[in-house]
């Protein structure tokens, strides 16, 4: 993809006046920084700013502004649905060495991070508090980047997304202001919540420099259980009744009959290849065996089988470690193939309905594509395996992803339950939103008049 | 407080064209629609217009618009910071008669209601379904106007606010557009947070005219238990200690020595003069049970006495009348007076240094003044017992809150947990928010440039 050319020498120097050799040019890290680990095709921007303080990022803001060049802020480069591509080139700036905690509230179960501390970095450094950080997007992401895509991950059915998690932000402006939203306090009504507007703003709006989480108290007792059922619509009824009687599950994925092929020769584990559901309980002793009792008699009314509950912490990590390497293992049913992990959400009641023709669809059109699920959000992700040579195929995955999508959207659901529109999805924020569509734009260009910042992403031209 | 008029005859004739006899011009109609439940003045608008539907509020707000003539949203009136005073007169909506409840997603915990239905109405509605609508401010409210001011009450430590509970709006924009935000899925990344922007902002972003709710599952168990204190220091570490460790309280409330004598005089109970706990819990008949002793556990061990527990009905009414009365009996205290209920919220690691500081200064004020409080937040409120004929006792009460709030701001909290901003805290918004200020101004004009969206409300001219 080509991108237009929007550095300046003019720019350029002044950057490099500002940050010294934290500026770069060079093309490995300008390719680096311009591609994330989706299908999307990157584009490279034109320099690479490190930096390394919010009022860094606010002086780099005001010279792009200055220059009316496009900025990109780069966490990770983890994103899916290509977040980070420079379209219109500019200035990528790489926030990863932000990566100091700031504060631990303990008392208040919540602290604050500068925006390139990952989500593990946090949980490392919590380890001994007794609190722990529950969002797990599959990647190591950066918490800011976290907070800019809405994510979220297999905890989101017990402890929400980011949206619920991020309590306060410190933000840079378009114009190279800085500006904190939210507050400490568990609730607030003053005034608009800028904090919610900017999660999942994907760094159309501002760049997150600082993010306030809530943190929560390391259970007492977890306790994990697996079960295959003959089924799909089995083992999605289960989920809509275990969500239904208010069961506090902490995590439920579902993993389809392929996936747990590849899962067993990946892993080489012997589990049925049938549909199967991963459970974790968080509570007491006692609340987490009523729990999982709970669910298991639900799981056999639903044609579940043999029940398998594990409360050792050696035996918990074994069951999740074949749901963890599952990508993994769906890209080894097929090792030269690139993986395109989709995204949609609905309402659970709509679940069952919308995997089982979506598989069909999978069946028509001869892809080979595993399923998992974060199902007790209604969440699910195919991850298509295909020939990146073979434009057909490609042509094909993408056809069978518009329609899954527009499924979603037909049945109430959305476009992307937690990988964010990037621009790969910017066509069905539209078919999802309507007019709504409108409004984000004045959002827009209130708080982006000249439009620099992540030009091309979340919103149509 | 004296409003610019800004009725037309070709705008009233034009409404009247629209509604019929749905349009009122009379005082005593508008007096009651300008003036809230809270101590500030109202301010009546020039008329007032019954809608009937969601194209109807579009229509009037666009006829409003085409002559720049204010609109002021109204559900029950029931707010607290002056809300729905028709500062620069204009057009009051109301919006009661939209009361029909649209759709109950039962499978789905989720429903869609018009705005005028009341949190009551919705409860009696789903009596039989299992499910309930937990957000509980004082008074019977009507859902749309509980969005607009990002409402809460007793039960939000469990099942947060108005922010984590619709999934979704209706609005009619500034210009009359009607648009959907969010939608039934449990979560979604799909562009920027209209739903969020649009709760919490009272009206002057748009008219909110439908809701989409989140609902639960009525526990299979419910136990409640009231508990009296030495100190309040031991109370609010109670509070701090059971939260902390997770225990998924329904609801803590605080009601101090000051509150308690009044209960026990209007209720005619006998519990202590002494801080005093009231707590609900929520769960399984195991769960709750084990709650329970936890609680009093750390009750005991900060010398909370006499921990009684109640699992019946029954009881457990007579147990909560006291605290439901408290208002009432706080205004029996002096029943000459005016009650004014203030409202902060702070980080719960600094709530009995908050709480202990602001009596003092109750007592240095010369002031009667009772305290309740969502303690499980850290939001706690006072009714300043006041004669509304005596200048210098409101004054003295005005800067005795004027302390309070910049008290709870300056510990990292917020200048209204729960009643909102109004006309009554602008300035105080600008103290907790600074900067951001600016950033919400922008947002505000971008969507309502007229600036005929109930005027004069959140943000500072």
């Amino acid at each position: 993809m080509s991108a237009e050319t929007a550095l300046t020498n003019e720019l350029l120097e002044a950057l490099r006046s500002l940050l010294g050799d934290r500026v770069s040019t060079s093309l490995a890290v300008r390719e680096q920084h311009g591609k994330d680990v989706s299908y999307h095709e990157g584009s490279p921007p034109d320099a690479v700013a490190f930096a390394e303080s919010t009022e860094e990022v606010a002086q780099i803001v005001r010279l792009c502004a200055e220059h009316k060049t496009p900025i990109v802020p780069f966490g990770t480069g983890t994103s899916l649905e290509g977040h980070i591509a420079a379209l219109k080139g500019g200035i990528c700036i790489d926030l990863s060495r932000m990566n100091e905690i700031l504060e631990i509230n303990a008392e208040d179960l919540d602290c604050r991070v500068q925006a390139g501390v990952t989500r593990k970095q946090l949980n490392e450094y919590l380890r001994d508090t007794g609190l722990f950080f529950p969002i797990d997007p599959g990647a190591d992401a950066s918490l800011g980047g976290m907070a800019s895509t809405r994510a979220s991950g297999t905890n989101a059915v017990r402890y929400g997304t980011m949206r619920e998690n991020v309590l306060g932000l410190t933000v840079v402006t378009a114009d190279g202001r800085i500006i904190r939203t939210g507050g400490r306090a568990r609730k607030s009504a003053a005034g608009y919540d800028l904090t919610r507007l900017f999660v999942g703003s994907e760094g159309t709006l501002g760049i997150i420099t600082e993010v306030q989480l809530r943190l929560h108290g390391v259970p007492e007792a977890i306790s994990a259980a697996v079960c295959a059922f003959d089924s799909l619509e089995g083992a999605v009824n289960t989920v809509i009744l275990t969500i239904q009687s208010g069961i506090p599950v902490a995590r439920i994925e579902l993993l389809d009959e392929v996936q747990m092929a590849a899962c067993n020769a990946y892993s080489k584990l012997d589990y049925p290849a049938l549909p199967t559901l991963f459970f974790e309980f968080h509570g007491t002793p006692a609340g987490v065996k009523e729990q999982a009792e709970r669910v298991a008699e639900l799981a056999t009314e639903f044609g579940g089988r043999d029940f398998q509950w594990a409360t050792q912490q050696e035996d918990r990590s074994k069951l999740w470690q074949a749901r963890h390497d599952a990508y993994w293992a769906a890209k080894a049913l097929r090792p030269a193939s690139g993986g395109w992990a989709t995204d949609v959400c609905v309402p659970i009641s709509r679940l069952a309905e919308c995997i089982l023709e979506t598989k069909r669809d999978i069946e028509d059109s001869g892809l080979l594509a595993p399923l998992v699920g974060h199902v007790g959000d209604g969440n699910f992700h195919l991850v298509y395996l295909i020939d990146e040579e073979d434009e057909e195929e490609y042509r094909r995955a993408s056809a069978h992803n518009d329609r899954m999508v527009m499924r979603a959207i037909s049945m109430g659901g959305t476009c992307t339950g937690e990988h964010g529109i990037g621009y790969g999805k910017i066509p069905f924020l539209q078919a999802e939103h309507g007019e709504a569509v409108a409004l984000m734009r004045q959002i827009k260009n209130a708080l982006d008049p000249e439009g620099i910042m992540n030009p091309g992403k979340v919103l149509p031209e």
